[in-house]
């Protein structure tokens, strides 16, 4: 089988589909992520990794865009029903963890498969609960691991999350940016 | 402060530890790991990492006794009530891994601090849900990552935890080997 088409140019990702050892190529492509106001929260990782393997996938030779796999996901992180984005700046960073430390949030990776005219989506939720946080915790954090390009200003498997992290329900790689272990059940029903 | 002493020569504890960024060094002992028959399933872990940070305590000088702080940790998985040891061979890998496959078991983690006549236990206890998993997966994971030092003969962070586990609830790093956020607490308790 020839290596999927990972739409993401995210170490996270990369990372996970190695340690499960499925081999890869990254082709990316500038995808509009913007998604209808109404759309109902689940529904918008989704959408945005639809976008983001249709815009790789017309990318692809006629041969490749019938042969070849193309995996995208993106990962939004929910308080109180509202989508979390990536911190703008220090300030906001520091805003964003101050109000996710000492309660739960969600995190919902949406992931994309397509295949020729096949596509599959899903969305895998896990819930994170943080520990109460200090400020001084909190501005640690930013300052040492600047998590800008991050949703929810924090990445798990950093140190914030080494530390902070009470307890999680559901898949932990998921929070990381891809529920893996799902995504490797398409593949094979693709097959 | 000086480094905490980790009685432990587990590779996944040390790494914990850094990623939480608290300064250790480690010395082991030999301990006896018996523990009485009788004992309930989840003061099992508790009792052996007493053990574990008593006999590097009295290693130690009696200025380090006072000042030191010593960490100890013991992880055993429990299925239906019942611990599953490390696996004696690659027979009983590959069996703990078919019982373990397609359902949800427990692990516990049980944590010792100690620093002078103080001393602090508790147990952290995370659900692990497993995806039914082939013979020929669980057979290539024995094979390729000899999980024979494992209680329950494997490893979360590996290719089986990465492709096989569904869900957890609790502490992922509780699973890894230390339920790092509660010690750092306990550390904190102390000081």
């Amino acid at each position: 089988m020839d290596p999927i088409i990972l739409a993401s140019q995210s170490p996270r990702r990369k990372q996970l589909l190695q340690w499960a050892e499925v081999p890869f190529e990254v082709i990316v492509h500038d995808t509009d992520e913007s998604y209808p106001p109404d759309l109902p929260t689940e529904e918008v990782p989704i959408h945005i990794a639809r976008a983001k393997a249709l815009a790789v996938h017309q990318t692809l030779s006629p041969k490749d865009q019938k042969e070849r796999i193309v995996v995208a996901a993106d990962t939004v992180v929910v308080l109180k029903g509202n989508i979390i984005g990536k911190p703008k700046d220090r300030e906001d960073a520091l805003s964003i963890l101050s109000k996710l430390q000492g309660r739960e949030h969600q995190v919902i990776t949406g992931v994309c498969v397509k295949k020729g005219s096949k596509e599959k989506v899903f969305a895998d939720l896990t819930r994170v609960l943080f520990h109460p946080l200090t400020n001084a915790q909190l501005a640690y954090y930013v300052d040492q691991y600047q998590p800008y390009d991050k949703a929810g200003a924090y990445a798990i498997q950093e140190w914030i999350g080494v530390i902070g992290v009470q307890s999680i329900t559901g898949d932990y790689y998921n929070v990381m940016g891809l529920p893996v272990s799902r995504v490797i059940k398409v593949l094979e029903e693709l097959d």
